[in-house]
């Protein structure tokens, strides 16, 4: 039985406990918050809710700690700070900050004996793993990822920056005319624009003016301008009922030749359709959690990704049972 | 570089040895057949063709030795024979004596300090590993596996068996309306019948009774007499013109429920389209024999699986560069 603990109970934090229920070898012992204990709620009966501040006292009685935190400021800070205690698993997801992310992490865990895992979840994490296997049986190639349908929480904060918004929720939309030219195997070259539209349904202010909020959004620099946007004006009510959910997913897709002269064309297609976007990171994280308690139990010390992991480490089954049931 | 040999040369090694010409990192050193080696032709310059009676004077010289031998009588000789000299790959493909398979060459290749690596390719394989990722992600779900469209060598040879069949290939094709059941997570379960369809080319004998052909290949038990079969008669040039190649492809998908009650669906897929299935299988061979050599060069011996490797060792990049550019 694994030992979980979760730090931040945020949307992320729910679905690692929601997953934790789906998976028999495992127990969440303690939820971790920076706001007032007593005013956390948890769904798992018997699970402590402490504070941060008394994490270190739980050092002995938990296996592996996964860290819900953001990675804009959060992670980058509680990631190194935590694997001087535990074993942890994050979902740091700043592409570009990863090689430091992994330096401090690994500098920390090494010290303290930890394993620990960053950037888990589906992207990074599976989308990433799907782009390493694909490169490496198709060495010539073309990689394409596409993202959504789904909601973008940074886009969606976007807009609800815009004077005289109310509310709001965007939607990253793949080009369904890109999909298909690129599982073609023509080897597209692809701007961002024929890539993903974006749809976003906005809330006004009362009295505020419709079409310089639409005129903002759709010029608004890196976040709309170089995309097709749509805007729809509705109702608060409309929001509540229509756009509650947190959907999201995608594809990965490396189109290749083979054969001496290359005249053999393939095409490798992995896609997620994720009702919720959090609990799906978080099913991710739950298995990888498992990985890197037995990479403890061996004796394993350090940072490591996805990349770095077998993939028999996540399954509950032993050698013996997944040969004979998944291979 | 990895020094590669390759034993047996039919459509197999001829991709091995295609594959291996994609790959900086890796060098063909020796082909061995069961034939004159003097018949033999192969396609990379400099390359020795050799008798696998003489293969054991190879030993020092050959990191990986990839074996393309049939699954039904070759390989469960040749790769615990083989792995008494060299870490060697195989395609083994029959899924329900892998766990024999597995222990046999286990226990070869650990008395001799080796690392082999079988039931490599795409299913046994690719394949396998997603069912694995997505069982540990998703474990309330249910799983899928269609193949095709592509040729099925069995088939296609049981065809051409039935008296009266000059010459024939058969397809299986998955049923469109099922893929679509599944995709919409509504768990369906789905017939032998409803999964696939066979679709059968056939040339006859001059003379023979075309619909004794159609009526004795619909019928055949366990090939076709469970399935929605198809059979059109063509002539040999048609054969040779439309049916020449060797495509295949696939798809696995796993549907599966997270939250607190199960409220939000999701859906895992994978999918292959493959212009030639043997060239394909044999890229994934190669980059698994990257693999060997590392794990080989550390120290590891026994029997893997592609589920015992950790995605980095497929990967002619360091550490430093897929994080930075695959993660």
């Amino acid at each position: 039985m694994a030992r979980i603990g979760i730090i931040g109970y945020g949307n992320l934090g729910r679905g690692v406990e929601c997953a934790i229920k789906q998976n028999a070898d495992m127990e969440l012992v303690a939820v971790f918050t920076r706001r007032d204990p007593a005013s956390v709620k948890v769904l798992t009966p018997g699970v402590t809710v402490a504070s941060v501040a008394d994490v270190a006292d739980w050092k002995d009685k938990i296996d592996v700690m996964i860290i819900c935190g953001g990675s804009a400021t959060d992670l980058p800070k509680q990631t190194p700070e935590y694997a001087k205690l535990f074993n942890v698993v994050d979902s740091f997801d700043t592409h570009a900050r990863i090689p430091e992310h992994f330096a401090n992490v690994d500098a920390a865990a090494k010290a303290a004996g930890k394993v620990a895992l960053i950037s888990c979840g589906w992207d990074p994490g599976m989308f990433s793993l799907n782009r390493l296997y694909a490169n490496c049986i198709l060495p010539d190639g073309k990689d394409y990822t596409f993202w959504g349908k789904g909601v973008s929480q940074g886009h969606s904060d976007a807009i609800r920056r815009v004077p005289g918004v109310k509310n709001g929720k965007q939607y990253t939309v793949p080009v369904e005319a890109a999909l298909e030219a690129v599982r073609s195997g023509s080897n597209p070259e692809l701007t961002t624009r024929e890539k993903h539209t974006r749809e976003c349904f906005v809330v006004l202010e009362e009295g505020a003016d419709a079409a310089a909020v639409e005129q903002a959004i759709k010029t608004m620099p890196n976040y709309f301008a170089d995309y097709d946007t749509t805007v729809h004006f509705i109702s608060e009510e409309e929001l509540e009922r229509d756009h509650a959910g947190i959907p999201h997913g995608g594809f990965v897709i490396r189109t290749g030749q083979t054969g001496w002269n290359g005249e053999n064309k393939h095409v490798i297609e992995y896609s997620l359709k994720l009702d919720s976007n959090p609990e799906f990171t978080s099913c991710v994280i739950v298995a990888y959690a498992r990985a890197i308690a037995r990479l403890s139990a061996e004796g394993v010390s350090g940072c490591k990704t996805v990349f770095d992991i077998a993939p028999a480490y996540l399954s509950p089954m032993s050698g013996d049972e997944i040969r004979a049931h998944l291979l």
